[in-house]
């Protein structure tokens, strides 16, 4: 049994053209006109393949196909939302590969014992509202969904009232459900299996990561008149935290990785002396304790530039995800049929968040990743070659398949 | 004859009622709807005042007393906008404070033999549209009319279209006229007077500024998965130029100030890694060739991040304004006024740019000084004391009225 390979491509395709960018990305951030137009397209497929659809509080969408008894389905899932200027791999790939493992049962006529479904969850990025993953996070019961509701994107629009206005502020609880496993196919986003010329990369778990926000305020001041000896630059002290966030790594050892993504100037003009600097702070990294180190080393670099530049700050360690190791019947049914299919494989670690790190607290869980073109992703070149697409979606189907217990 | 105090007072209150912030401060961005508004009210005043009233293609208003002769006039002015969260007193109060001595000239029927003219100069900030003094700019021929026309904010938004829209675009060429002096009071921005306990600067001449921008191009890319050895952060090369462009002053000695002011960061979300980051640099020094050799310290500083970090770059020196000396007779005038009033001054350099400025290339130009609590300006806390802001203007009217010859 393998997938159908230029069915999927033809699917990648017209969904990549909505919220599609000028130069071959996509656009397309949660809760916009554009992932409302692509949660009506991947309803309509996966009305026309058969599956009943529900929405939930979240909008997340589920559809399932029946299996032979009432047994808790296997489910099959990703995102659809991107971040502003992203590619067209990273989340659609895993909904697509999960729709087209679904059709090709169809063709088949394939009978499970357990039911297959597929789930399309809200707001992964995390581009749009914080945090990240808000989908998958209520619905493990990590992430109150009242709180959900009440995330505000940067205009102080809410995450609530947008599911309301694109029409997938669904009805049904938003809640852990029986589920026999989780898989989620998704892009490497590192250049690891390129670099190996692998095309299957068997999840075992997700590192730990830590965000923060930092704001610190400062002197807004006119740029001309005045002395610098009486100078109190957010944007000065910021700098030197930019750049201690940097060396961070290096000083904890192992694959740690630190990232300051966001940075805003206020007022941010030429001529005026910056007095408030807000920045956010990644940090990931495969061990637990690497992270716990790595804050106080951010603790101690933040005080001391305030210190040096005279500036007061806030500083928030808001969002906190543990080490995520993976089920061990999933991960070797996933690593099984990739030998079985005689594909080019190794065991990996995912350094970024997925859905699956939510789902992996309430079902037996696992990934299967396939390679990111010079390890590129949140950004327009993402590109991953159709060859290893279809391994991966293969992949995907045959340890779905067995894990749902197909006849 | 002296200035009317309780008026002038009842003419700030009113004006900043006009875009006034819930701090205290003023939000009168130049072009908008506040702006417009601001506008209104002034030259109603005028009117009420007895002034003929003309628009340039700039939006430059001006309102001329007749004189005894048809020779040319002394002009005094400033501008009305603001920074977006700015003081009450940067720049309208100079505006105030022109039209407070031709009130006082009416009210003593006072005859001069010079025309007697006020301006009110459009978006001297520069904090909507580059670059800043763009309405001098270009009524002295220093600034092309089309380009100023052309310049955008940062949603697209043209200048010219602006212009148009709130109702200022006049008919009258925005070109030289002949004046007999231009003179402008305005606060110092610096804490100099204050620290000194005097109420009046005797503006000698303006600073050499220079404006540079500069974006930085890296590789955009996901924060988890992209380990620190193939990263390419536009950020983290940024965060070294902040910080080396805080140390040019050090390097230049002097009074040279340099100042990053704005930096915008793409995609600036906090899981991905800066792509592209753009800043400004604002480089200020009595000493002209201070200016050159700091723009050579930058870029040779921008060169090594960009080489460091293996980032690409684009620093574009776009705006210089050489060292003003203002003239000789209207300073001493300004001098005299003060010193025969029995005010505390000094002779002071000042550090921010002034429409007096451009002013200066086209006919003798004079500025006023009156003390900036703390030095601050560009801030909502931006404040100037009564007693202060009384003698400053009445300065400015002994001297106006000297050099307009009054009988």
């Amino acid at each position: 049994m393998r997938i159908n390979r230029k069915r999927l491509e033809e699917s990648m395709e017209a969904l990549g053209r909505v919220g599609a960018t000028a130069k071959g990305g996509l656009n397309r951030v949660a809760l916009t006109d554009d992932d409302r137009r692509g949660r009506d397209l991947l309803v309509e497929w996966m009305r026309e393949a058969g599956l009943s659809v529900t929405v939930d509080q979240m909008g997340n969408i589920f559809g399932r196909r029946a299996g032979s008894d009432g047994a808790a389905p296997v489910m099959m899932g990703s995102h659809a939302d991107s971040v502003p200027t992203g590619g067209r791999y990273d989340g659609q790939l895993g909904v697509l590969c999960a729709l087209e493992a679904i059709r090709t049962l169809n063709d088949r006529k394939a009978a499970t014992r357990h039911p297959v479904a597929m789930a399309i969850f809200t707001n992964e990025e995390g581009a749009r509202f914080q945090p990240a993953m808000i989908g998958s996070g209520v619905m493990s019961g990590k992430i109150p969904l009242e709180d959900a509701y009440n995330a505000r994107d940067r205009d102080g629009v809410r995450l609530g009232d947008e599911l309301e206005r694109i029409g997938y502020l669904g009805s049904e609880p938003c809640i852990p459900r029986p589920l026999r496993a989780y898989l989620e196919l998704h892009i490497e986003q590192g250049p690891i299996l390129e670099e190996q010329h692998l095309s299957v990369g068997v999840v075992e778990g997700i590192v730990a990561i830590s965000w923060s926000r930092l704001t610190l305020t400062g002197v807004q001041d006119h740029a001309g008149p005045t002395p610098m000896r009486i100078r109190h630059d957010a944007l000065v002290a910021a700098a030197e935290i930019v750049r201690g966030v940097r060396e961070i790594p290096r000083k904890i050892g192992g694959d740690m990785v630190s990232t300051v993504g966001r940075l805003d100037v206020t007022p941010n003009i030429p001529n005026a002396i910056p007095g408030r600097v807000s920045l956010s702070v990644d940090l990931r990294a495969p061990e637990e304790h690497h992270v716990t180190r790595a804050l106080g080393f951010l603790d101690r670099l933040v005080k001391e530039a305030a210190r040096v530049e005279g500036v007061t700050y806030e500083l928030d360690h808001y969002w906190r995800v543990p080490r995520t190791h993976f089920d061990v019947e999933v991960v070797d049914t996933i690593e099984e049929a990739a030998k079985g299919l005689g594909y080019g494989y190794r065991r990996i670690l995912s350094g970024a968040g997925h859905d699956a790190q939510y789902m992996a607290t309430i079902c037996p869980t696992g990934m299967i990743f396939v390679p990111s073109r010079d390890g590129r992703s949140h950004c327009e070149e993402e590109f991953t070659p159709m060859d290893d697409i279809e391994k991966g979606a293969n992949t995907l189907l045959l340890a779905a398949s067995k894990l749902a217990g197909a006849a």
